[in-house]
């Protein structure tokens, strides 16, 4: 599976994109995305699990039922959450001027929102934008589509793998903004995913969901969950590749290249989440089920005690037990072992070692590795989170 | 009920307490702290649910098993866990060595510990001061004791109650340390009460579960839990009052004294958080079971965009809508009211106040209201949590 290094989401065939302002930011930094597939493309979401949900999310929901897009329309600068009623249909007027626009049907337009929660969209201004923003499409538009999605993301998310399905080369890209947020309220997560890959829905349905599981789902940067958070998936078939279903050796092929993509823009997420310094791969082993493996991975990338100790280098590893044993999963207090950076520090209800000499230079990476096993069981998880700094604190305590 | 403002742990007849140096502490501050019963009383503790548990917890619970004791020697700036099966033999042998030195059954006398954790007890130092630690107790020791058991709190934290039971005066005081620790590794909540009601174990055992459960099972610093929390209960019996039973009015009074002691230290705990400048009160309204309604003021209480917002006094209230819609439990969000300082912000989906003018005033108090209704049942919570602070991000990332 080979990785391109700086393609974006129009690597794939025939996708193009643009990003322009529109007014929405008050910095006047471009605000606007549209994502475009020359023909209706198979597409997939898979959304925040938040009860509370944004007025896109409602719209795209009910798009998606019919398993085709070819549009994506995405603001920034605006979530359009807790908007009720007017919120949805703000949303629909948008996709439906869209889509004559772009003279598809409003069933294969989509729309993505991130910004503050609790205020109207200027729907307005992106009518007004339209035009300019269709007129803009490229097939070199991924760079300024990935601009207008950012928010306070200090840098743009891409990734793209191209590999052979029989004799035909597929192409999956996707670029994503991360949890950084500042005069919006939260950190949302939203990805993009392209392919020419020719995939039946189901087929489609069933590896975004294991990509996202084993990705985005596996991420932490302060343990919120957003009212927005989506990813999408088009994929237009025009790699002409023999139809990928839902098993067999090109499904498992399709799905690797996805969670390939998935995997790498998660990490990024992390990396630039809200005053990060450090990314954290926190793995468990020998839980009872892989539930349990997931839940005490998760209770360690939500700790803000292991955070603040891995952002300040602080080698009180004692909060990682204390963590673990708080997870409510079956372990084996006696024999529970940890590691940090490959180094065994506690074991057997016994210190290991205790030396700051030893302790200190190892927290010193940037890129830190915590391995808690639990002698309960054969199931692991990994989770990767970012760490807890002054800066996190300076950037949501002060309101803008 | 009447409160008693500056009375401590001795209030109750029969009570002694004392509290010194031995060590244990570089500062030299106190650090080791007696409570003693003239005569053997009816006991009972609550332990963290944490899997990884101090030394002292298990010499402990083994020792309830009879019911009764007489002194608890609690020591602070080291919190003996994660020292296998040698901490566990160092928490006997102070244990032991205080029975033979007060002349009581070891069965009789239990303890506490408190501070850094993976580092061995200095057993030497506290068998060196248990003379010196038992000729000072006094009936006025309790600000000594109170004194001793403190580590990064910044003031002490002391409750009492009294009331009459028929023609009986019946006494309920406790101590708590809270969640300040700094050179030791995390926040240790301890609480000692002490009383002299005539009550039977079986009744003394409930009333402390009911009582923890609704004061310390409601509190959040950070959503960490300790391996050493304990609340230890002593009643000797000594107002003589009618042995109360499990249920009746006698229980219920004696119940409601024991929380209202609980809550106010609860409440202090949370004050004296680690970098807290305001004390949140989460209230949960409509939920569908009594769980459901705990574990939505649970998500409030430990999410970080709240505290942080509360911290900065900055309004963006849509993080309370995302939090509890984050939360897992069944909930109408068309419906869903939030209220800031009893002014309602956000229902049926719609803003109600988005005037900085009105919303930034209403947080600049020290103690802040949080509602949310989920219109899905009858049921409520109300948690406490301290706002999240660059105090606290300072405390736990300096390793000193």
């Amino acid at each position: 599976m080979k990785e391109l290094g700086n393609a974006g989401i129009t690597s794939p065939l025939g996708f193009k994109a643009n990003g322009i302002a529109c007014g929405l930011k008050k910095s006047g930094k471009p605000d606007l995305a549209l994502i475009y597939s020359l023909v209706p493309a198979t597409a997939a979401a898979v959304f925040t699990k938040n009860a509370v949900k944004a007025a896109h999310i409602m719209v795209d929901a009910k798009h998606l039922q019919s398993g085709e897009a070819q549009a994506i329309i995405v603001n920034s600068g605006n979530a359009n959450c807790c908007t009720g009623a007017r919120g949805i249909k703000d949303a629909q007027l948008v996709v439906t001027e869209l889509a004559a626009s772009l003279e598809v049907l409003p069933s294969r337009c989509l729309m993505a929102s991130t910004g503050v929660i609790g205020k109207y969209l200027k729907t307005e201004k992106i009518l007004a934008a339209i035009p300019q923003l269709i007129k803009g499409l490229g097939f070199d538009g991924s760079d300024a589509a990935n601009q207008a999605i950012m928010t306070t993301d200090k840098f743009p998310k891409q990734a793209t793998v191209r590999f052979l399905m029989g004799k035909k080369t597929v192409t999956i890209a996707a670029m994503a903004k991360g949890a950084g947020m500042i005069c919006p309220d939260m950190a949302t997560m939203l990805c993009f995913v392209t392919t020419d890959a020719n995939i039946s829905l189901p087929g489609l349905r069933k590896a975004l969901k294991l990509a996202v599981d084993a990705s985005f789902n596996c991420i932490s940067v302060d343990g919120e969950m957003s009212t927005n958070d989506s990813v999408f998936v088009l994929a237009n078939g025009l790699a002409e590749n023999k139809l990928i279903g839902t098993s067999g050796p090109g499904f498992e092929q399709f799905c690797a290249g996805l969670t390939q993509v998935c995997l790498k823009l998660a990490k990024m997420v992390v990396e630039d989440g809200e005053g990060a310094t450090k990314v954290i791969e926190m793995r468990v082993e020998g839980a009872a089920t892989q539930a349990q493996a997931k839940q005490a991975a998760l209770r360690l990338a939500n700790s803000p005690l292991i955070k603040t100790m891995i952002a300040g280098e602080n080698p009180n590893w004692g909060r990682i037990p204390a963590a673990i044993g708080a997870a409510g999963v079956k372990m084996n207090p006696d024999k529970l072992s940890v590691e940090l950076q490959g180094k065994t520090v506690y074991q057997n209800s016994v210190s290991k070692v205790t030396d700051l000499d030893i302790l200190v230079p190892l927290l010193r990476s940037k890129d830190i590795v915590i391995r808690v096993k639990l002698f309960s069981g054969k199931y692991s998880q990994t989770m990767w989170a970012s760490d807890l700094t002054h800066e996190y604190i300076t950037i949501n305590t002060e309101y803008n």
